[in-house]
């Protein structure tokens, strides 16, 4: 498996396109498609939050019911989220104009929408955008580049990645992009996230690789524990590579599951360093756990930890934090057998011992506290399973902009 | 029932002391103690964070298994949490110490902390504190006072009320103090609170007062979603008042449990309404849920968003953030039965109704919003049950106290 350049149109028969269609934002693109040219099986895991978008009911559908899907219609600045029968509506009218442009059915088309919850989309404007998206369409890295800029909100800068490894009869790429600054606190997958395959590979295959994966990967970050209503992560494969179609659980399969992983870890990790008004992302890592469950809770715990997060801003080695956190997590464990380490690309230190303070230099903790990337290791010594949860630290920006997210 | 002057010395033969022992802070009381001079009954509640401070198992084991009590003494700057057996010697050499100053046993002696977690108390200065306490014990209001203000951390003032009611063979006093301004997200009861009353009541119908009491007021209280190590909630009773003593469930006891109440939904609305950074108290009233459970679930996690509080920090009338946030909570319901009330004490206004936007006044919404005191109403339409949470806005002063706490 090695790393590629590109994000959702680096592998093969994937085109992208992005439109400033004035869904809300001003003089920016604000609307994407993506297009494979061959029919694609296509997985999906959304947000568990009761209140879902109607983006997100429609798409539910689709993956559960749809055959093959070709294209999705993404746009930002209004989530369509708590609009009722209108709202569904519009998500309709958008599928069955992109249907009419792509001309293909509009059961093969997914939509997705992320932005301010409750108010209606200006469904002449989206229409205006599918049709120019349409005309726009392009199969260079530039189209998924230009994609992956228009799908964000509070996001600084655009989110995407891929990987290529060698399947039986042919080479296949897997690229993703997504975006997620805010309202990032998963329960299935979180956040718009769109990944892209010309593996061939069953419908059934694709599903359980995403399902599994997903709960390594975007359901481990946490920006500010709110679950969003809209959280979708789309993966659609078309078979281009030419490879041996997957049908079973076998090497390719095996690769395919990794090079997934590391899209889906990446896009995960980008997406908590960039938190709204974060200056570091924040990487808890639990070793030694009892069990699995126990290790993701524990480690969620403290990614999710608004006290922890402002100490991390703070560059303050304030552990007692970090073991209140683990403390309310649900898991019974002995507070006086946990050891803790602060560590960073070029360092690591040892805060806690035993569940009391290691003999550490506050000077290198906060050295270690003030780099980009920021690792908390908490070492349960209670059995062999590990989990790592990703997150950021909480800042005045972080208030300043959800205090006045609407204007 | 009427509000009287004062807090924990406002009922008969209650006396309290403050001091500035130099535990942490500079120039400022920081230790605190309370006495009753005949022997009390004691009830408590305790944090249900697995990490318990020193102080809170020391509690633990007196409100099981002593008979009475007639102490307590606190301190602010350090948790005394974490802190291994040398923290749980020092509690015993300061509960020693009261003991031997104040000429009663040790296991009638509390002790609580409150402040970082993971330093060892400064335990001569401590004892010394001890001894400057008992010397200033007073019955007066103001000895109540001076103990309110000495427990305070991030607290930007101090929180007493008492309230009185006539029982068979006398008049009865309840009244109380507490600190809490981080680390606040109940489960038990949080933060340190301290009742005293002088009626005359069995232990067993104190502890199932306060039992019940808590899970409608303080645990109803969330700054930050931390569950602190520490919290710790104690009422002592001292049969001053000559009632006839209750020892079953009559009219009496319902009085006691109303001015009870009273005083600790009184002490957890100033301790929300003084949350870290806090600008404004932030009520959510859940009406028409199924059951109790439920209207409890959907009120804390929408005082407990994030989102919501900086919206409301915002004056901003983001009512999205308030439905996904009742949507996360694990209930289910059905999002397009979901009215939205925003009150001030002066005005009301419906935001939401039928799980879309009403016709609303954004100008007036942003003046209801702008208050001190904020309740969101929220009705389900699904049943009778109804709860109210209390919380705070989430501002740069939070994050600002919260980024270097320890220094």
């Amino acid at each position: 498996m090695k790393k590629t350049e590109g994000g959702v149109t680096a592998a093969k028969g994937f085109f992208a396109a992005a439109a400033a269609a004035g869904i809300k934002y001003k003089d920016r693109m604000d609307m994407a498609m993506l297009y494979s040219d061959v029919p694609c099986v296509a997985a999906g895991t959304f947000t568990t939050n009761v209140v879902k978008a109607a983006p997100v009911l429609w798409d539910q559908r689709l993956v559960a019911e749809s055959d093959f899907a070709q294209a999705v219609v993404v746009n930002a600045g209004i989530a369509n989220a708590c609009t009722g029968k209108e709202g569904m509506d519009y998500c309709e009218r958008t599928v069955e104009k992109a249907a009419e442009v792509l001309n293909i059915p509009s059961h093969a088309v997914f939509v997705a929408s992320t932005g301010v919850i409750g108010n209606q989309l200006p469904i002449d404007r989206i229409c205006a955008g599918v049709e120019a998206l349409g005309k726009k369409l392009s199969d260079d890295l530039a189209g998924g580049h230009d994609a992956a800029l228009a799908i964000m909100t509070t996001d600084t800068h655009e989110k995407e990645v891929a990987v290529q490894f060698e399947a039986e009869g042919g080479v296949v790429t897997v690229g993703g992009m997504c975006k997620g600054s805010g309202m990032i606190h998963p329960n299935m997958c979180t956040m718009l996230s769109f990944v892209t395959t010309d593996m061939a590979i069953s419908k059934e295959l694709l599903q359980e690789a995403l399902s599994e994966d997903v709960k390594d990967t975007y359901n481990m970050v946490s920006v500010d524990g709110d679950t969003s209503t809209n959280d979708t992560c789309l993966v659609l494969a078309n078979g281009k590579a030419g490879n041996k179609k997957v049908l079973e659980k076998n090497e390719d399969y095996n690769k395919f599951k990794q090079a997934l992983n590391y899209v889906n870890e990446n896009l995960a990790k980008m997406m908590a360093g960039d938190g709204e008004g974060a200056t570091a992302l924040f990487e808890v890592k639990v070793v030694h756990a009892e069990d699995k469950e126990q290790a993701v809770a524990l480690s969620k715990s403290v990614v999710s930890s608004n006290l922890t997060k402002a100490a991390i801003y703070g560059h303050d080695a304030n552990w007692g934090r970090i073991l209140c956190a683990l403390g309310y997590s649900g898991v019974q464990f002995d507070p006086e057998k946990v050891d803790l380490f602060f560590e960073s690309e070029a360092d690591r230190i040892q805060i806690m011992k035993d569940g009391v303070a290691a003999n550490y230099s506050e000077e290198k903790a906060t050295k270690i506290l003030s780099q980009k990337e920021v690792r908390a290791i908490v070492d349960m010594k209670m059995g062999e399973a590990s989990a790592t949860a990703w997150g950021c630290d909480l800042t005045y920006d972080y208030v300043k902009i959800n205090a006045d997210y609407r204007s």
